[in-house]
């Protein structure tokens, strides 16, 4: 991910992934809710994981913490002190982030008035498959847009020549070591969470997925075919050699929703209350969103599952 | 402070702090010491207030957390987990630092083994003279170098002219506003930090001072009246604006022992267990730290104020 702020950076080009945190709107605040209605604590601690570098980061942060105080003030409680960690891999730009804190600071009072001074935001190095608080730290844990991104580039794709993803020309190993490594890190990232989180916590994770059983289907892999079709283009123009086109794969999996469930029952610690999928087209680059747009216009679209989930 | 690893960066110029770090080790000890006996938690967290960024910053927090394991297997204690908390201004380079954390944990788990995993480590950008922290949150607190520097150049420096900080010709109500600037910065320290302190927690401060009790003798201002001297040749060769050397003063202030523990004693939340000045040479750039040479070779020497502190 770039960072930094210039035209190509993520910070300027992110505008499907704000629509996609301010779809989860109802949901964050559901989750918030239930944790008033709970033994609600003085000082609150919230992780956003694989913030990413940009307006985005900033923008979650705001959207949840103004709804612990908008949820607390209809309830008629005292806003805690919250404690927000933003999470990324050590590489992420979080210089950018910090730096543009004082007019976040701004923008929360703007919003919440006083008691804005008491959100203290921290960032947290560090990959979401490991540990990375200690245990019974947290809250709340707020994921969007990130737990699409596996781990690692799965090992054994020396036959998915001429593609970089799952495609439908892949060979049905393909599917199944991407498969594979999305189970071993999805139920790496449930284990570590159900140490870090409070009794009583819980998770809105939204990422990229699919409606479709079939992994292979158009509906996520599109843009990567078409990335493929471009680059063995520039292949046969020898711009690209093609032994590092064989060897390039994406570390994406766009799980269904039956594989999320699969996997959360599996490892046991959570329980899902709600699994939704929602279609995000890309066309919010040039305008409002509109979901009845979605596949027109060669547009694409994406769909984004939601699990508030709780341990 | 400069960023990044370059040869006029911080990190590649600041082996006097380093020097200073291990000079307060055996107070870190008695310090944590402290802590094990006293209820000890299961998760410790640990603030390194003004890190800055370097390898003193992972230098800082391998003694700390190398110390509570130590003293941990000597009284028979199970390791925490600890979560640490790096703190500086907002524009501090806390990319660099993030970056070299992989090798970190591996220094970590040398001089550990097992239990390296379990320290976390958090960026938090921000003043530290303002809260930082939620109410009740730290269990040690640690600075070192830092708290010489004043929030701001303070008001009122306009008959200063010619100087850049505090010298012997400076007019008497120039040392009394740079001292008033220090009075309100350190007691606002103090009470944030009493805030965001559990009960029985402690603080190892370490910064610049003087032995002396005048604020402008030469053990202190020595390298600003050097400096100044090049700094008005050069207004007087047009290479500067005279009006630009006039506005210019350093927010720096290093007390007296008398004049810290007056201002934590008015506070009124804490209690000094100990308070040291020892010396450090600036030869240390070019070997072993040597205390006797202090003054030799035209070579500067600081004064630092350890204050092991509890609340």
């Amino acid at each position: 991910m770039k960072g930094g702020n210039g035209d190509t950076s993520y910070a300027k080009n992110s505008l499907v992934q704000k629509k996609v945190i301010s779809l989860t709107k109802p949901i964050i605040e559901e989750a918030i809710t239930n944790l008033y209605c709970n033994k609600f604590p003085t000082s609150l601690c919230i992780a956003d994981l694989g913030c990413s570098s940009g307006p985005n980061t900033l923008f979650a942060v705001l959207e949840v913490v103004t709804t612990v105080d908008r949820v607390g003030k209809k309830m008629g409680r005292q806003l805690p002190e919250i404690q927000v960690f933003l999470n990324d891999l050590p590489g992420n730009d979080f210089n950018t982030i910090f730096k543009s804190l004082p007019r976040f600071q701004k923008d929360l009072e703007k919003r919440m008035g006083a008691g804005a001074e008491s959100c203290f935001i921290n960032g947290v190095p560090g990959s979401f498959y490991g540990r990375l608080f200690p245990s019974k730290s947290l809250h709340f844990i707020h994921s969007s847009y990130s737990l699409q991104w596996l781990s690692q580039v799965p090992q054994g794709l020396e036959s998915n020549k001429g593609n970089i993803y799952m495609a439908s020309s892949s060979p049905p190993c393909v599917l199944k070591v991407y498969y594979e490594q999305f189970r071993t890190d999805f139920s790496m990232f449930l284990r570590c969470r159900s140490e870090e989180l409070l009794e009583g916590g819980s998770m809105v994770l939204t990422f990229l997925g699919r409606r479709s059983e079939d992994p292979s289907s158009k509906e996520c892999c599109y843009i990567w075919e078409l990335l493929a079709v471009a680059l063995n283009d520039m292949v046969a123009e020898g711009l690209i050699e093609e032994e590092k086109m064989d060897s390039f794969n994406i570390p994406q999996y766009t799980p269904s929703p039956a594989e999320v469930k699969c996997e959360v029952e599996k490892e046991g610690s959570f329980t899902i209350s709600k699994l939704e999928v929602s279609e995000v087209n890309w066309n919010a680059y040039h305008g409002e969103f509109c979901p009845s747009d979605a596949h027109k216009d060669g547009s694409i679209s994406f769909n984004t599952i939601h699990i508030p989930i709780a341990n």
